[in-house]
């Protein structure tokens, strides 16, 4: 099988462009199946992987002169910065360049620059963000965490299609419970959206569980968590401050004293892989389910290491081939309203 | 000052009667200010007290034959169940018998029943369910939790300034803080109902600091956090299964091996401080703002400690006369849509 050619923003994210090239040098070293096409000022990007000894073996750079910053307008900005790094590798993708792209830049920008430039799959109303979440012993997608304000009952049928592809192909979830989030798991709970939803959701070709209640999510209640990007979004930045919360807890309470600190180092070990298992950026980026070709939005705020899983992912995106899988499930459904 | 009268449902919560009269009990004990009417099958409570040798000194009990269940239709069973522990406790708020009610019951009931029987605040179009929740060193209330899945922007600015005075009043927080849950902290951000009610807010007579995203919540972003009730019933239970989700973590770590339960023998007061700092029924109940009376609601899991807590809500409730200040600062804002 040939190397997978993933497309990285080499200015996306808060880090950006060093955390980056660091990313990209420890994917090229832990995976030998992948090649990289960095995009950004390429002599600014070569100037500073000679200063930081990064090798750029297998690494190829991509000259783009601008970069999208989290308080552009991102309706305009791909007009606006034709030239931008995110424009460049999306670009890129969609003329063959590459195989799959990731980028750490505004989430924003990304929705609408893949919609605009890479194209929705055929038939797919709206892209969704769908970030992969700790959960109980292992971890579930939530989408859409943000992509859409609103949604509409006949998205949700085709989030829960891609969502249970990803989960089966790629994190190897057999027959992926869907869950709807609602504030009651009977059928007659939520608002318009869910009611209507919750029919088509039955008849969709998916393991449909029904409704799940926000209190079952970080316990492992379902593998793939259908809300509209509101409730999402509001869902993903609450996991992410609770989890913040607490870890600053437990410091207070190891950090503080010398029997603290004792007992830190007594449990030292389950610790560490429990604020592993609670660190997102173990398990890649998000997603952006339902643009033609694989997109991944690496968090803002990524170090090399999660640079290193969103490419791992981007690699398995492909060569698990989901969008393949997601065209057939989409085949399956007789979609009432025809596509946008 | 006269002593405070809580009525109490002494059918409502998964242990009920026993917790409730427990809880009773312990209130009595603590609070000197305090006297009490239990709702319930007196026959069948006056014996339950007599086994668990419960006083009921300072605790009048009240016939009531029946109990609303979870899974009665709570449109109608105030109707069809007239002589409930729960419609009895709510006529008895209504008619003068006491100044308060605490109900561990149906959530649902509650709300309708406290809406229908006791009424609401002239004025105020919907009652909010409205819990107190942990928040970095402190607390805050969310409102609505969920006894309105849809809300409009007009109710938004009602909730504001009942869930300052409550915070200002109860909790003691100096000019609290009112932020609108949102997925962004610039003012354009959010649905049609964000974007209607943001420049509401900032003409309400609350210290209304803009858009909260969630992340912001749990570490203390807010005093006051407004969302509709579906979004606010899954802030709820998330936070309360990410609560749980980490509590049985740590268990794992400190219940495993010597290393781990000698780590926690030395961090085992700051670890139950953290514990008690986390458990929401420390807080007491959810009280039900907008009704013209205190009604609190108590978790439907509610231990004895649970309703001695709810119970001293409901007396400070009382005292600090919430109600009356409620008012006033209804009176302050020229409301654009009469009461319903």
């Amino acid at each position: 099988m040939a190397n997978v050619r993933v497309i990285v923003d080499g200015y996306g994210g808060d880090h950006a462009p060093l955390a980056v090239l660091q990313g990209c040098a420890m994917a090229i070293s832990e995976y030998p199946d992948v090649d990289l096409l960095i995009t950004g000022d390429t002599a600014a990007l070569q100037k500073l992987a000679t200063e930081h000894q990064i090798s750029l073996e297998r690494i190829e750079l991509m000259q783009a002169a601008e970069v999208v910053k989290v308080e552009d307008d991102y309706s305009r900005v791909f007009k606006e910065k034709p030239d931008s790094s995110m424009a460049v590798g999306l670009k890129a993708l969609k003329e063959g360049r590459g195989d799959a792209f990731v980028s750490g830049g505004s989430t924003g920008a990304l929705v609408v620059g893949s919609s605009l430039i890479v194209k929705r799959i055929p038939g797919i109303k709206r892209a969704a963000l769908a970030p992969i979440m700790p959960a109980g012993d292992s971890c579930f997608m939530l989408m859409d965490a943000g992509a859409n304000v609103t949604c509409r009952p006949e998205m949700f049928q085709q989030f829960a299609i891609m969502g249970s592809s990803y989960m089966s192909k790629i994190m190897g979830v057999a027959n992926p419970r869907v869950g709807l989030v609602n504030i009651g798991t009977e059928e007659n709970k939520g608002g318009e959206l869910q009611l209507e939803a919750y029919p088509l959701l039955q008849n969709t070709p998916v393991n449909f569980i029904g409704n799940i209640e926000a209190r079952e999510i970080p316990t492992g209640g379902c593998d793939v968590a259908i809300a509209d990007g509101f409730t999402g979004n509001v869902i993903l930045k609450l996991e992410e401050g609770m989890g913040k919360y607490l870890i600053e807890h437990l410091k207070g309470i190891f950090y503080s004293g010398i029997a603290g600190k004792l007992a830190a180092v007594l449990v030292l070990k389950p610790l560490k892989k429990f604020k592993k298992k609670m660190d997102y950026t173990e398990y890649g980026g998000a997603p952006l389910m339902g643009i033609a070709q694989p997109v991944i939005k690496a968090h803002g705020s990524s170090n090399p290491k999660a640079f290193m899983n969103a490419i791992r992912q981007a690699r398995n995106f492909v060569q698990q081939e989901v969008i393949a899988d997601i065209r057939a499930g989409l085949d399956k459904i007789n979609l009432e309203h025809p596509a946008e």
